[in-house]
């Protein structure tokens, strides 16, 4: 079922995770995909759609469980697991992560900052020191790390990815203006800031024509 | 034309962009449909779709022109503007944008840097001297601000968009972890920068299935 989930429905899945969770803590039970959508900003047949492909979930006429749906969404994500994660590079996109007020509490765990400076080595980032990165394959092995997060410039990302990656982590979140290669059962996903300022610049030359 | 592309051809313009001006940047001077498809992981029919959609371009076995396909793409996201643009926050997140190596030659030049605390007013952020809040709306209508970021606690967000666009901005670029209601004419684009990490745990968690 979930294997066979298409990349706009994976889109959209955070989008619906986020909004569920903000009906949970509203204390809302139950929605109808009228609502949701009109909330969203979709239509109901493509939520309809959307939640079908995952498994179903509403009864006619009776709308889904918001708690329910909820769990049942984060579970698709992973998000009922816990990801021991290291950052590596802390200048100002390491610090914003490493600070980053939800990821903690959505099971992601800064368990390491590395980085390659002397200036930045000993500091404190997030409740971690930051290591040198001689010891970067030790740690990955002795503390479980399955995520890294690489905020390091484009040049270096590369040779970083292939370092944490082969030292068992399966699961690269990368700031660095590239795209990289990763290996078989490795994933990969490209943070790139500049794509939403341009969909913003988009949005704004085009917001007469409506 | 432009008026009728849809939100998912819109998102994925960007994505043409970048890849476009890395071949152009590698001497590229045409590229067919089906190689363009395989270096972004797309089909070559929905490249034909997506490039019809604004405008047309390619010769039939003759492939696109990349620097036109580019410059034509750039113009419909407005990248052929400049805006002038301020941000507020010059926390962890509003350095990192503050610094981001490609805003300014994309043509987003930050003029001014405002933040409401104390201990920030005064230093340097990117070569702008951060401001208080007092004198925002002057200095949006007096230096023709027409972007702003918001790089503040989500709590605050709403009231400091409401200061800004009734001042004249008209694109707000977001990264509080909250939606913003904009008047009439305002375009917003929230980063939720929790998406593309639960993103990758989705795929972590699926790598196995493929």
């Amino acid at each position: 079922m979930s294997g066979h989930i298409s990349d706009a429905v994976i889109r959209r899945l955070p989008g619906y995770y986020r909004q569920l969770r903000l009906l949970e803590k509203e204390g809302v039970e139950r929605i109808s995909s009228q609502e949701l959508a009109q909330q969203m900003n979709l239509t109901a047949s493509q939520i309809r759609q959307d939640i079908n492909c995952f498994g179903g979930f509403g009864q006619q006429g009776y709308g889904y469980r918001v708690q329910e749906l909820k769990e049942h969404i984060g579970a698709i994500m992973g998000l009922d697991e816990r990801h021991r994660m290291i950052l590596i590079g802390a200048g100002n996109i390491g610090h914003a992560v490493a600070n980053y007020p939800t990821f903690q509490a959505e099971g992601f765990i800064t368990v390491g900052v590395f980085d390659v400076r002397p200036e930045a080595i000993g500091r404190n980032v997030a409740g971690c020191v930051v290591m040198g990165m001689d010891g970067l394959e030790e740690f990955i092995r002795d503390n479980d790390v399955t995520l890294a997060v690489l905020a390091v410039p484009g040049d270096a990302a590369q040779a970083v990815c292939d370092r944490v990656t082969s030292a068992g982590v399966r699961g690269v979140w990368n700031f660095a203006p590239v795209n990289l290669s990763v290996p078989n059962g490795v994933s990969a996903v490209t943070v790139h800031l500049t794509d939403s300022l341009q969909i913003l610049s988009y949005r704004m030359k085009h917001s007469e024509d409506k």
